[in-house]
């Protein structure tokens, strides 16, 4: 048994697509195996950009989670809750607030891309200032250790580390430093080729039927094919098939298409055809439970209720340290 | 019975002074007996400019229980209670944070004066930033209509309002703005006729001992006394005196001393033999009750437990609307 504590969140701001799956779901899948996990539906963190339209936040939530648990996300083998359930994570958020600059917000680079990619007025509330205060209270309420994520977030990761130093220097305190586990991802793309977003609509969702997954396929980019002896696409619509029939398919079936590419013979029809089956073979057993959930809500409310239990008892305790430091016994 | 609800904190920093009785508490238990009322101990608060060095703030908190208790609040009449008891209070302050604009807080008047006392070192952690969100916070965790405040306050209630009114746009919903009640105070100076602040020690505690008021009321600054023909004086530590005799003496007695100031032939010494005098006599029953309740911890417990059970269950009524119309359930 590791000693490390996992501790993870995504955002239900919709359904998710194939690059949430591989980007990160499957990475929790392998490390609930492996050590202790907590993983959360932030929906506080949807509200710091989305506060203005909250009103899918609840259904999102719900195919978020049903997404997690029909991908085998198993509430016996780590902890599963939505974040606003527990109170903890606020409370902890407000006492680190307390120690930490306003300058070391500003200066991270993550906030002021994402003040250029958004725009000054969907970010200029006080939450999306703090959020990676929240990210770090989320963390740290579980003294989490190592924290799954991209490399657009390691400033905020760092950050935290910044901010469990100065609590642990300020109140002579023992809380572990949070590390970030860097994931190692396939380039997978939408289906013109640019990263798979929502906002694009360029994506697969997992929830999507076969059918729907095959006429997303089958209308996928191409080009008008290659000359004989050209070399395999490094990125493009093109280069994201074979990603995807790589993910997908036989070893065997892709050589196939690659060598039939650098003959310039290859027929993206046929090619795409064979990524539907693939992907819809491999997503049966998922789609199966997937439907089995969307008609247990009292299942999910369980699985909720008593992720919420764990994720309580283990925020508490850190609270206990905390408060006791900070004066508030 | 009014339909007003009244909340109001105040920050544990040391034990209560005069000037604090007679420009906070003497209202609200003026309060306590027209109206809902809830009196917090604002530990939180404390923290947003005493992070640094908490280890007092247990202490304090309990001490000013007791000065609140011994000089009438009563937990029959009121809610009492400590903010950090109560956590819905940081998790609406979360949610508030989530529409209120950064502009907003930098713009406030009292912030930018607040930076200049302080300095700009002990005031840039985001919790300080914050402070007014986490005011209004606690204010609509109660529905709270009514802030008894100090007119420095006043730009806090107001903004206050204006989180209140963005939310109710936002969300369709019909939460009340608090209103300011600016307290119209006695001119109560320290001894040294400077405001009356720990950081002057030019305070009078409720908790001083009669003869360390006595000796304090005794070694208050004075000048060589009046020329006859003297006016009364308006400011400064001689003022300061009359209005210690006018608010603790004989309307006689306050005469007399006019009197003979302006027929200069006052006697400071004498005037301030009968200031304490009437001071100590005032608060001979508030001193027997303060002394019953340092030796009662079981009833102190028990008030603020019963007062966090009141207040938690106010709160998370608020709760329930606010978490609703943000989509969180």
């Amino acid at each position: 048994m590791s000693s490390e504590t996992v501790v993870s969140g995504m955002r239900p701001t919709g359904p998710l697509h194939l690059g949430n799956y591989f980007g990160a779901l499957k990475t929790w899948l392998e490390l609930q195996e492996e050590t202790d996990c907590y993983f959360f539906i932030a929906d506080w963190h949807a509200l710091t950009t989305g506060y203005e339209e909250p009103e899918e936040l609840g259904k999102n939530s719900r195919e978020v989670l049903i997404d997690w648990l029909a991908a085998g996300l198993d509430p016996e083998k780590c902890v599963i809750f939505k974040q606003s359930d527990v109170p903890e994570h606020a409370e902890l958020h407000l006492l680190l607030e307390m120690l930490t600059p306003e300058s070391w917000l500003k200066r991270n680079p993550t906030y002021k891309a994402a003040r250029e990619e958004l725009g000054k007025n969907k970010t200029n509330n006080v939450g999306f200032l703090s959020y990676p205060v929240l990210q770090t209270a989320d963390v740290l309420a579980h003294r989490g250790t190592k924290v799954p994520v991209g490399k657009d977030q390691k400033p905020h990761l760092e950050m935290g580390r910044e901010i469990v130093r100065r609590f642990n220097h300020l109140y002579d305190a023992d809380l572990p430093e949070m590390k970030a586990l860097i994931r190692q991802t396939p380039q997978l793309q939408g289906l013109d080729g640019r990263k798979m977003s929502k906002s694009y609509k360029n994506c697969i969702y997992l929830s999507d039927s076969p059918t729907v997954r095959e006429e997303k396929i089958m209308s996928a980019q191409t080009d008008s094919g290659p000359e004989p002896g050209a070399r395999l696409p490094e990125e493009g619509p093109v280069a994201n098939l074979f990603t995807l029939l790589e993910l997908f398919g036989d070893n065997d079936v892709l050589s196939d298409y690659e060598e039939q590419y650098r003959a310039g013979e290859i027929q993206y029809g046929y090619m795409k055809q064979d990524i539907a089956a693939a992907m819809n073979s491999s997503l049966e057993e998922f789609d199966e439970r997937r439907n089995e959930l969307e008609e247990s809500p009292k299942e999910l409310n369980e699985i909720l209720t008593s992720g919420c239990e764990k994720a309580r008892a283990s925020a508490a305790s850190t609270l206990d340290i905390v408060r006791e430091k900070m004066g508030l016994v």
